[in-house]
C-alpha cells in the first residue's frame, strides 16, 4: 500500500460520482453531480473537471498531491487509447476522454475503463474479493456483465473488446438473447431472463401463488423469490432451474480462469445466501479437477455503489 | 529479442525432446531420447539432465551460457511451485521437477508448465501467432486442450488449475463428455466427438458413401473429410454441424479474451482451410461487437512437433 491519493470517477446514467481514494482503497471523501447526457462531450468533461476541483478543495489537496484520476464509463471504452468509442445514453462518440480530462483538470495521469470493469476491480481488490489477485465478477442485472481480474489487473482483451461474458453460449439454439443470437448466458441469467422464466411459469401454473402475486403486483426480478419464501413450489422450481443456468456460466469462467473468487453482483445478488449458497455448491460440484485444487469462493458483492469509484481510482494504482 | 540461449524440453508419451533455443524462438539444435515412463521420477529426471548435457556438448555451450531450462510436461503441473502433481502415464506424483532438474543439471533457472500450455506459447510467439501477445490455442485431438496467452504470458489460473477450456458447457444437458459431465465443448469438438458424430451418421445413412468408407476402413478423425472430398452429402452435413460446435467454442473464447489470433491445433487442424475458412467465417459472424472491432484471425498451428520445445524455452524468456 502506498500513501498516495487518487481520484475515482464513476459515470452513471443518472449521476457522476467522484471520490478521493487512498492506496488502500478507502474513500476519504465523496461527492456527486447530476449528469446531463445530451450535452456535448466537452461540456460533460468540463463538469467532471469541476467535480475533481471540488473534491480537491473539500479535502485540501493540490493537483500535485493526486497520483492519478481513474474514470469508469458505460459503453465501449478503449482503455489503452483513453478513448470512449460510444456510450448508449451519453453523448460520447470517439471521445478522447483521458486526454481531454487531463488538460481540463491539470492532472496528467488519467486512466479510463468500462464502468463494469471498474466495479469488478474495486470489488476484487477492496470489497468482496478481499484482496484477491484473480477474480471473475458476474453482474446479474438487466443484462449480464463480466469483469475479470488477472494478477491484480483487468483483463480487457485486444482493443479492450473482451470480457463480454454475457454473450457466451451455454445452450446452443436456446433462448433468444437481447443481442439477437440464441442460447447466450445473458438470455438465461440476467434479471430479464429470470423475469421471462417467471412469466412462463405463471402462464403454465395459473393457480400457483407465484401467478397470483404476479397478477397482483406485476413481475420483476424479486417476484419469484417473494413467492418462494412463502413456500410456493412453482417459484422454487423456477429458482432452482435459474440457478443451474447461472451456475453453468460460473463454471465456464471457473474452468477457464480458476480464480480465487467469483463475485456475484447486480440486483439479483441482493438475495444473498438464497442464491450464493446453491451457486457455491454448484461450482464445487461441477468444476473440472475439483479433487486436486482448493475450492473457489463464490460471494456476493459488498461495495455496492462505491465499487465503481474505488475501482476507477485503482486503475491508477502501481503507476 | 535477446542473444541469450535457452533449453526447451518437451516430455511426451513416447519420447523426450530437447532443443537449444535462442531469444527469437529459433531452435539451434535439437535431439530426443526415449522415455521410460515407469521408472522412478528421479531416474527420468536424470535422463533429462543427460539430454541437457548432450545438448550443451553438441552446441559447445557451457552451463553458464544458458539463461534457463523450460520444461513442458503432460498432466497437472503447478507452474509457480515447479511441481508436477500427477501425470497420467508417467511416474510423476508431486514431483518437485524444477528443483530436481536444477540440481541435476547445474542450471539454476528451471521453469515448468503443462505441455499444451507450452505448445500454445510457442505457437503464439513464434509460430502461427506470428508474435501475437494475446491468443487462444485450441487443440482438437483425443480431447480438447486450450492454452491461453495474455500479454505474452500463459494464463494458468490459481494453482495453475485454469485453462481447462475443453470442459466448458456449450450445450446444457447434451452429449456426454469423457469427464462424466454433459454438454462440454470437448464432447463435441474433439476427434473423439467427431468420430462419434461420424458413427451416428453412418448408422442413420447406411447407404451413404460415408458409411461405405467407414465399413471398409473403420472410422477415425479423417474419415468424414475423405468422404466429403468425394462429394458425399452426409459427410458434408456432419462436417458442417461439427464446425458449428467448434465455432461455438471459439466464439466463447473470442468474447471473453478478444485475442489477436485463435490458433487451431491437433490432428484435425491438418485439414487446413477445409476447417479454418468456415471457422474463421463463423467467428466473424457470431462474435459480439464485430462491427466495432478488428476481426480475429483464425489460423492453423504451424510449428507442429517443435511448438512444445520452443514454448518450453519461452517460459524462461524475460527472466
Amino acid at each position: 500500500m502506498d500513501d498516495k491519493k487518487y481520484i475515482g470517477i464513476d459515470i452513471g446514467g443518472m449521476s457522476i460520482k467522484g471520490g478521493v481514494v487512498d492506496g488502500g482503497g478507502r474513500i476519504l471523501y465523496k461527492s456527486a453531480i447530476t449528469i446531463e447526457p445530451c450535452k456535448p462531450d466537452s461540456e460533460i468533461l468540463s463538469d467532471i473537471a469541476g467535480l475533481v476541483k471540488s473534491l480537491l478543495e473539500a479535502t485540501g489537496l493540490d493537483k500535485e498531491d493526486v497520483a492519478g484520476i481513474g474514470v469508469g464509463c458505460p459503453g465501449s471504452v478503449y482503455d489503452e487509447k483513453g478513448v470512449v468509442r460510444y456510450s448508449c445514453n451519453i453523448n460520447f462518440r470517439n471521445t478522447p476522454m483521458a486526454e481531454m480530462l487531463s488538460k481540463l483538470s491539470g492532472i496528467p495521469n488519467v486512466k479510463i475503463s468500462n464502468d463494469a470493469n471498474c466495479a469488478a476491480l474495486g470489488e476484487t481488490l477492496f470489497g468482496a474479493g478481499n484482496g484477491a489477485q484473480n477474480s471473475v465478477m458476474i453482474t446479474l442485472g438487466t443484462g449480464v456483465g463480466t469483469g475479470i481480474v488477472v494478477n491484480g489487473k483487468l483483463l480487457t482483451g485486444n482493443c479492450s473488446a473482451g470480457a463480454e461474458g454475457g454473450h457466451i453460449t451455454i445452450n446452443m439454439g436456446g433462448r433468444m438473447c437481447g443481442c439477437g443470437k440464441k442460447g447466450h448466458f445473458e438470455a438465461y441469467a440476467s434479471a430479464t431472463g429470470l423475469i421471462a422464466q417467471t412469466s412462463e411459469a405463471c402462464a403454465k401454473h395459473p393457480d400457483s401463488l407465484l401467478a397470483k402475486i404476479a397478477a397482483q403486483d406485476g413481475i420483476n426480478g424479486k417476484t419469484v423469490f417473494i413467492a418462494a419464501k412463502q413456500g410456493d413450489k412453482v417459484a422454487k422450481a423456477v429458482i432452482k432451474r435459474y440457478l443451474n443456468y447461472v451456475g453453468t456460466g460460473l463454471v465456464i469462467f471457473a474452468n477457464i480462469f480458476f480464480p480465487e473468487v467469483i463475485i456475484v453482483g447486480g440486483g439479483i445478488s441482493n438475495e444473498g445466501d438464497t442464491i450464493i449458497k446453491p451457486l457455491s455448491k454448484y461450482v464445487a460440484k461441477n468444476i473440472y479437477g475439483a479433487e486436486y485444487n482448493p475450492p473457489i469462493k463464490v460471494v456476493a458483492a459488498t461495495l455496492r455503489n462505491d465499487a465503481g469509484v474505488v475501482g476507477a481510482a485503482a486503475l491508477c494504482f502501481d503507476d
